[in-house]
């Protein structure tokens, strides 16, 4: 914990501030005052029994900057005892993880003296977050002074005055002293050694943690993939029907490392605590709105919407909007050939270097294009799910998720497709992998990392100088860096990070057996990848509330979907190489025949290994079914000891 | 519960015999009484807490028969408790399925007075046999008196007792009025109803009323298939490229109807309350042999036995057999095809009805060698399957299972699918089909229903004469009763009525679309099944004890299997049709292309079917929720109250 920052609470005693809370410069005392009252109310009485101090202003404050700016933190009883409310898992002295609880706290390996040290800083924030979110209204009927902003028994107090453009935000605050130390081992010495998973969870959370940890195995698996595929390019550049090994490969190394990816984020979930940790009841989501109802669940009050209602919505708008940008992309696509196919009738009336050169520019247009429209859509997509009013976080983010996938998977790829199995030229195909490969890597790297931090320089240039200088001198006054904080950007998830990622995997694992330099490509872009996105965390964005999370969820679907489409993709090449088709000079029946049964064997074997390996190691299993088994014991003694 | 019979315990009150446990008669005296001490003793000094007594033979008792016959009873209060230990749902007064406690009892709906009616008498067995199988040895290092059958703190008595053959058998009594009852109503009279399933359930418990209800459910679901079957067969014999319609709906009815039992099976063991019950934890088989050792997940001393042996044992034995007993029904289905030609070559060289008749000689010997094929792996595949020492019943089960299905799935359907497709006629696919399916159907009857039926009445014909009367007179005494159902034979489980059902699923999924008549056969099959299923649970066998099931297990996994094999079938066979080939008159590669093509899509759409059709319907998965979120808040309550 940062010890040098502290606040003076109403006692006088002081505090460690932990988190930011924003509202906007005109914001009604009465409201103002009525929130920190539930804020620092005790538990028992509704409130959040948490500390919260108003950010005075430093020796640089002027008139303009924001008055309402609050930090809040808590006594270590009250984190010890969220910790237990959250749920979070420990590691116990016998070594299992087991869920931390107040009263048998001095079992608990790390926990020494008074708990000081014990939960990290990225844990005191998430309970403090989960705190400010449970905060609801007891019979308030709307946030005092605002009487517009309705309020109803159990609505979450902080989500009503976000959505209703009150409170402007609510971040965790840096910890500059261990930013420093992550930033180092992370990405400032240049080195061949493995991420400091362990820090990034400590310091940004599981889910953070998790995105890297996948990046970096993501990377490491390729490492074969790359050194097979170099060879092949110096060699046989233009052979490609030997590259029917390198493919039948390819299908072998995407279904077991995936399977294998499962294994070890399991193993670094249990390690961290979440693999076992049970998730509490959802609530709806900020933006859900409805008829106030009862919950059939919970029984309590809270807006109902139709499920009819939201089906007809997604399938009669969302469904056709989808499939309207799919023909617009593939009347894009069409456009990209018709310039191609000019470009070529140029160069091959009169071939000069200058005429090569345009070869490329259709291609390298097409990739801009493509993702202009990828921007555009997911923007659409973001929308169109917000106004299917989904009641979950989580089926928002499946719906979204699904949307965006199905237009960037399509938009990327289709190009490739049509190329392949309609023009069949393979020459083209590798010519056309390499260009939107190449500038989409370009164009990610800036479009992510440097616009982002580009921008932020120009919007405020003057809190620039003063971010360099926090750089390099500890003792900034907490409001000043506050304020820097809060100007900075907010990280979005880790969608984005984990959609590039997808399409990576694509372009390596569907086409590369005719462009094994692919793999080299997405390597090098990978390496560059993990420090521009630990750059950009660390630097560019504000902190992002930790996130527990015990796998990459929909993201492993994804992946595995696009390594059932690669077997099939990869068995066509493989049937329409030159080499294959030497085999079954007579009948080009017999050679379908052959290689569609070759591919439902691979896709039989890949569902039947999916099955067989197990998900969780063994030594994993069997700490997890010890838990269950203790817990299960503890029951039927509670209650026998109950009962009789 | 059965008032009529009841047993003097050594207090001189009185108990309801629920379950018989049935010693060697040279049993030594020493271990009787321990036995039967230990089943005395009270919880707490790890007894059962049982009532236990020696069956006092009847009037016409003779010297042959076995005096070491014990009845077993408990009071109600250790029952209620025993409910609680199990982990049984009932019924709450708010409409809901909750746990049952016993301090919470008078809150259940149908707890009335002092609970008497409260427990199925299935129920109540199912507690005895709890508590048996959970009778443990404390410090005793043998059964006393038997210095060979060795001991260990924690080893289940009764199991040992079982896998030593001191102990011939532990089975639970009928229930004569309620059987009676239940008879009537099941099979007794004909009428067009469904069947009692709460009834069945409440007298043999979840798994068979689940087997029955599948059984019923495919037989109403196979129902359309053959009214739209019936006329293709009267009209349209040779036409069979007309089936291609009938193929299409066939592959969507077998996705459909696969996805709908599943939220049918969900709703039934929600009102049966095992959808919701957490399973216990799995001790090991009784046949499970290793050196002693710790089990890492109890922290019990239990023999323990190397997985890497076992992993041998099975990839270096049983998959060589396997695919050995593979090979020879590849011979023996060689073997047929030449009978097959030998008999058309003589009906071809002097057609006479005699001969017409001949050629249907081949296919019933080949149908009647499969059954005894089939048989014989079974006895082959449950030895071997023992012998790879399996710790638990469930993976032993899984690995059974497993083996039989592809074995018999290979021996059923291998002669088809070379005939469909290696041979390519459709006439012969059509003869063999009727004739395997009417053949098998046949041959499974005998087997299963009136062999075992018959063998019993040969082996104790003056005990049936008994069992008559049985029938008829309700006064028979008690030790009557128990003798005669000691003789009756043992349900083996619901493993061989799955199988049969499978089989039957693959004769209609998989080549229908050549022989629509198909469809009716298993429809008659399925109701006359029904009935000789009934008739054998009721009158053949001893009562199996009940087992709480939650769904069909590892057979709606079998059975998805097969629907995804029907649809690489169908579409193979609606390629070949010659209907389909006048639309590519030019060009075979088109129409493979098309048909492989059509066939992706068709998987595609099964898989995201089965992805979006949700497995447990809305109002059932509101109520599981809200059991959760309930029991989330109390335990919220419960370490608030605890902690603060």
């Amino acid at each position: 914990m940062q010890k040098s920052l502290s606040v003076y609470d109403s006692d006088g005693s002081t505090f460690a501030p932990l988190v930011v809370i924003e509202l906007v410069s005109e914001t009604k005392e009465e409201a103002i005052a009525w929130l920190l009252n539930r804020v620092r109310d005790k538990q028992q009485d509704g409130g959040a029994e948490l500390l919260v101090e108003q950010l005075t202003p430093g020796a640089q404050g002027t008139e303009k900057d924001n008055p309402n700016v609050y930090v809040v933190g808590a006594s270590w009883q009250r984190l010890l005892y969220g910790a237990e409310d959250v749920g979070l898992f420990k590691e116990f002295n016998d070594g299992s993880m087991r869920g931390f609880t107040y009263a048998n706290k001095h079992n608990f390996k790390e926990f020494q003296g008074d708990g000081d040290g014990f939960l990290s800083m990225a844990e005191c924030q998430y309970i403090i977050k989960h705190g400010l979110d449970n905060l609801r209204a007891k019979d308030e009927a709307h946030v005092p002074g605002y009487p517009k902003m309705k309020l109803y028994p159990g609505k979450s107090v902080i989500r009503r005055m976000q959505s209703k453009g009150v409170l402007v935000q609510v971040f965790p605050l840096h910890e500059k002293e261990e930013l420093k130390r992550l930033s180092f081992s992370w990405f400032k010495k240049i080195k061949l050694s493995f991420q400091p998973l362990d820090d990034i969870r400590h310091y940004f959370g599981e889910g953070m943690a998790l995105y890297f940890g996948f990046l970096e195995y993501f990377t490491l698996a390729l490492i074969p993939m790359a050194l097979i595929g170099i060879p092949y390019y110096l060699f046989d550049w233009e052979d490609y029907d030997k590259f029917t090994v390198f493919a039948g490969f390819n299908l072998v190394w995407c279904t077991v490392i995936l399977e294998l990816w499962k294994r070890l984020s399991a193993s670094l979930a249990y390690g961290w605590g979440t693999l076992s940790r049970k998730k509490a009841f959802e609530e709806p989501r900020p933006g859900f709105h409805g008829v106030l109802g009862v919950n059939p669940v919970t029984g309590r009050a809270e807006p109902l919407y139709s499920n009819a209602k939201r089906q007809l919505r997604i399938y009669l708008v969302s469904v056709p909007f989808v499939l309207l940008c799919l023909y617009l992309s593939l009347y894009v696509m069409m456009i990209y050939f018709d310039m191609e196919g000019w470009a070529l009738m140029i160069h091959d009336e009169e071939p000069t270097f200058w005429t090569g050169l345009l070869l490329f520019i259709p291609s390298i247009i097409y990739a801009v294009v493509i993702e202009i429209m990828n921007l555009i859509y997911r923007y659409a997509a973001e929308f169109l799910t917000g106004w299917e009013n989904h009641r979950l976080e989580s089926t928002f983010q499946n719906h979204l998720v699904l949307k965006v996938l199905v237009f960037n998977f399509f938009n990327c790829f289709a190009s490739l497709f049509y190329i392949a199995f309609v023009m069949q030229d393979m020459v083209l195909l590798r010519q056309s992998l390499a260009t939107l490969l190449i500038t989409s890597q370009i164009l990610n790297q800036i479009m992510e990392a440097f616009l982002p931090y580009w921008l932020q320089r120009r919007r405020n240039k003057k809190a620039h100088k003063r971010m360099i200088k926090t750089m390099e001198d500890k003792e900034l006054p907490l409001s000043e860096q506050v304020k820097l904080e809060a100007d900075m950007s907010t990280y979005l998830g880790t969608f984005d990070d984990y959609l590039e990622l997808f399409l990576l995997f694509g372009y390596v694992s569907l086409f590369s057996c005719v462009y094994p330099l692919a793999a080299v490509l997405v390597v090098l872009n990978n390496v560059t990848e993990v420090y521009s996105d630990a750059f950009k965390m660390c630097k560019v964005f504000k902190r992002p509330f930790s996130e527990p999370a015990a796998n990459i969820g929909v993201w492993q679907l994804a992946f595995e979907a696009m390594s059932v489409i690669a077997v099939v993709t990869n068995c066509a090449l493989i049937g329409m190489s030159p080499q294959v088709k030497s085999y079954f000079p007579e009948s080009e029946t017999q050679l379908i025949l052959w290689v569609v049964g070759f591919e439902h064997f691979l896709l039989a074997s890949k569902f039947i290994l999916t099955f067989v390996i197990p998900d969780v190691p063994k030594h994993i299993q069997i700490k997890l079914s010890r838990l269950e088994f203790e817990s299960l014991e503890a029951l039927k003694k509670r209650s026998q000891a109950h009962g009789r």
